[in-house]
């Protein structure tokens, strides 16, 4: 009807024509192998359109999977552009998964070419045979001399700047919000992985929500580091901020670690560098003296960042972390843990626990604790439920998956598997995953918590706490722990030790003590693992009982 | 189908619900005959429910429209949100409106119920007979003792309290980001007012785009004075984004007088005031020696910001004022002028010229300056062309009239009716109307460039330029001139003055001695008027011809 507002949709084209347009002379710099390659806006926006056209070339379909295997490069952006403005579907290869995990991706979402960085061929030559769909195999050369590989009866294997010459300039075509712009495999720890297909419109959403005063804050004048890989959750929207502000990009590349990125942070005069804490674990040492005065926000997710971490970053760079909460079911920004003008002078001990906590949700999404009886916690910091998530960002099931029923509660939100509690300010403060937590006699103890008081304990090097069968309360926690070399200590010392830490039914019912903690294809606990292991040990008195 | 993205509707409940949620001691405080009144979000949004069984209880239908009269206060801030929320569409009226403007639009609206200030009554009730199809008068007493009218077989008349502590506490209802929130009419020089309808989607997107950090970055550390009336256009966005962003909004009731405002800026600590040049040309005198270090950005719009109030501002407060881009037609807020980062080092003078400028479009939206060749001018500063725009928050033509289609173009883009040029770094300039710039032999001559030459002669007060009919070229200026009093200059003088300061083909073919320039009713030059004044005019020459 006339009389009302234009018809626009929300797509990713509008990024790249802004960019494009006002911000042509805006450097994208990468870290290559043969050193900082620098090219701009301009010249990355006329390439994106060409890679368009390569697609049309190589015969991909329309909505066909387009799959990266990649480090963060210049090259990787224009990918994650080409692809959805063309109609197609990104699918960023995760680089960590175990090798049948990664067979599984490709096969399940129907990638039919893969751009792959000629320093990864060694990782991904051996499965290129199980793969079902993948027609071409487009290398992108980044100074390792890797053999270039041949498929005889397979994949047809390409050099991607030899295509790029030989397209044209080609249009957009991405007329519809609701498409599918690209997906994204969850590296659980239990089953197959499961795909997150995000669209335009949020995308699009995402990336203003990253942009807004109060959460991230990008603007043009940002020189944005993300660490953060874009095959991880979208690179927590940080790719598309940077295109859509023109704000500069400093892509690290394969080398991350901690005397090079201290090093571009300094060199390159980075003003918002995001990675897990780990990254910055390792990198504050190497800021150490150097000239950080450009950094304004450094985002950190994946984990909790522990106190002492942003304490030692404030520390060497003035700032402390700010801790966002996210996954890749959430796209994945979903809140940010900054401290709200009215809270600003409350006593440092407060101010630790709210930087520590998971923070406020971002404009437009909503987000709720909820306990087993349906009923949302309240505002205690002890009360734990279930997070769940609703928002135009939020997925509302897996792609192609019937797990998708499970992730979702009968009024459409979306469960995120975390345990929470809300902290008397509303902050939000995960303390488990759902499937991790110990229920027992109808109440849920926090497996992170307990793990963390045992590892206080001087001997003890790693503790991981599971649940196991109980016949009275359902389950109770088995604490396995790995003491530290040359260190000793017995079950009733780590249990007495735990006397007063923590509340009296939380003291878990035994200790085993183990060489190592397995670990899943990202490094986290594998607590499945141990479960499994221990699924039939018998805890004391049960028999007696 | 599963495996996508939620789709969770753009609707303004969500932030009602935010505020209420995460900011529920955030004051809202307006100024009132009666002293501060202030309010909190948690009070606020409670109200804001209620009021939502208010219009239920008074019968008015869905997608009714809901007059507002009022100036900015707590309440019209309920019915900002009750009216959209729970499915009407809030029509705030223009309190500066012709009255016979204000009869046509209330009956184009087909507004059921108008709530008014009971300080604005004395222009409203003289109209109430006029009006078709308003049933409910609600009156707010904001302490001004006007009589409380009564309307023997006309509308109903309650008092806005009372009508309050009768309703429940009832449920939003908007499912529909498409369904219409608002409308409000353009105050045009030509013809009645048009009405422009936003909807829950247009609304929620600019709410956003306000608070990008490269547009106004509004937070929740903010408080926000809008001196911007609600009834126009919006209040640029900022009562939306007070509210979802949880920023203490400071509202000014009545008494816009520039001591007045300058005390609320000092005493509320004010972080954000936005209004028109005019007001801040009296309020800046006021603050001079008072404590401003709270101010961090002043966004001025609806007409040009001259250079010097913007030095003078920074002056005063060390802010220079932020001059932003919008119309009614806009939701307003369409580009903002910023010095981008790459800029910062250019010349004092440039820096003028930028700050002077209307800016670069603020993320999700287009703007394209077209020559009468229907090409894009080049970013020479210098062609002329008619200003183009398109988004999702950029109006598809008017409400139920037959103007709408002249207002678009064929491919879908709203005529601004503003004519500009593109500076050399992409920033827009407007220079005139379309309607008011003198189209001669092929070329355009911008009416308002010329008017600020004359009026810089000094025995010129005011200065209108408009275009006669030419028999040659088709149209040629006619420079309209209002002297200083006692002041004396000839037709020569003022011509032979322009010589130098303007292209010899800008220079008017004459110039004729007015006693006052027309206005419209919002004070801008009524050229309109003049045209038909002078329509027959034969300029010098032309009978010879």
């Amino acid at each position: 009807m006339l009389g009302t507002m234009q018809e626009r949709q929300l797509t990713l084209d509008h990024f790249v024509n802004r960019a494009e347009t006002y911000f042509p002379d805006r450097e994208i710099v990468t870290n290559t192998a043969a050193g900082l390659q620098r090219t701009t806006y301009g010249a990355w926006a006329d390439r994106t359109h060409r890679l368009a056209g390569v697609l049309d070339n190589l015969g991909i379909s329309a909505e066909g999977r387009v799959a990266t295997f990649a480090w963060n490069t210049a090259r990787h952006l224009e990918l994650y552009f080409a692809a959805p403005c063309s109609g197609r579907v990104l699918h960023t290869l995760n680089l960590r998964l175990f090798p049948e995990q990664l067979t599984y991706i490709v096969n399940h979402a129907e990638d039919e070419v893969i751009f792959v960085d000629r320093s990864l061929l060694g990782l991904l030559v051996p499965r290129v045979g199980e793969f079902n769909t993948v027609k071409h195999i487009v290398v992108m050369d980044d100074g390792v001399p890797n053999e270039i590989p041949s498929f005889d009866g397979g994949p047809e294997v390409h050099d991607y700047e030899e295509l790029l010459a030989g397209a044209e300039r080609t249009e957009f075509r991405c007329a519809d919000e609701w498409a599918a712009a690209s997906m994204c495999y969850t590296s659980g720890t239990t089953g197959n992985p499961k795909g997150v297909t995000y669209t335009h419109r949020s995308t699009y959403l995402h990336t203003m929500a990253a942009m807004l005063a109060d959460t991230i804050g990008v603007t043009e004048a940002d020189v944005i580091l993300p660490v953060v890989p874009m095959f991880h959750a979208n690179a927590w929207g940080l790719a598309h901020a940077a295109v859509a502000s023109g704000a500069k990009l400093v892509q690290p590349g394969p080398d991350l670690s901690p005397g090079t990125l201290a090093r571009l942070i300094e060199e390159e005069k980075v003003t918002l560098a995001a990675g897990v804490p780990t990254i910055w674990m390792g990198v504050v040492e190497e800021l150490e003296g150097r000239d950080t005065s450009a950094l304004r926000v450094v985002p950190c997710g994946g984990s909790a960042v522990p106190t002492s971490l942003s304490k030692r970053f404030e520390e060497v760079t003035g700032l402390p972390i700010l801790q966002a909460w996210g996954m890749t079911e959430t796209s994945p920004v979903g809140s940010v843990a900054k401290v709200i003008s009215s809270l600003e002078d409350s006593s440092e001990e407060k101010l630790d626990e709210l930087r520590a906590s998971q923070g406020l949700p971002v404009l437009g999404v909503e987000l709720r604790v909820v306990t087993p009886d349906g009923e949302q916690v309240p505002w205690d910091g002890e009360t734990q439920g279930e997070l769940q998530a609703a928002g135009p960002w939020i997925t509302n099931g897996y792609y192609n998956d019937e797990r998708s029923a499970e992730a979702m509660t009968e009024d459409g939100w979306c469960r995120t598997g975390d345990v929470a509690v809300m902290l008397p300010e509303g902050y939000l403060k995960l303390v488990d995953r759902t499937k991790d937590v110990i229920k027992t006699g109808g109440e849920w103890i926090s497996s992170v918590e307990l793990e963390n008081e045992i590892m206080a304990h001087p001997a003890v090097a790693e503790a991981a706490v599971i649940a196991v069968a109980h016949p009275k309360w359902a389950e109770r926690p088995l604490a396995c722990v790995v003491l530290r070399d040359g260190a000793e200590a017995t079950r009733d010392e780590i249990l007495a030790f735990l006397d007063g830490r923590v509340a009296k039914w939380w003291i878990p019912d035994d200790v085993v003590f183990i060489d190592e903690v397995p670990k899943t294809s990202v490094g986290k606990f594998s607590k499945k693992t141990l479960r499994e292991q221990f699924a039939d040990y018998e805890l004391p008195g049960v028999a007696d009982a």
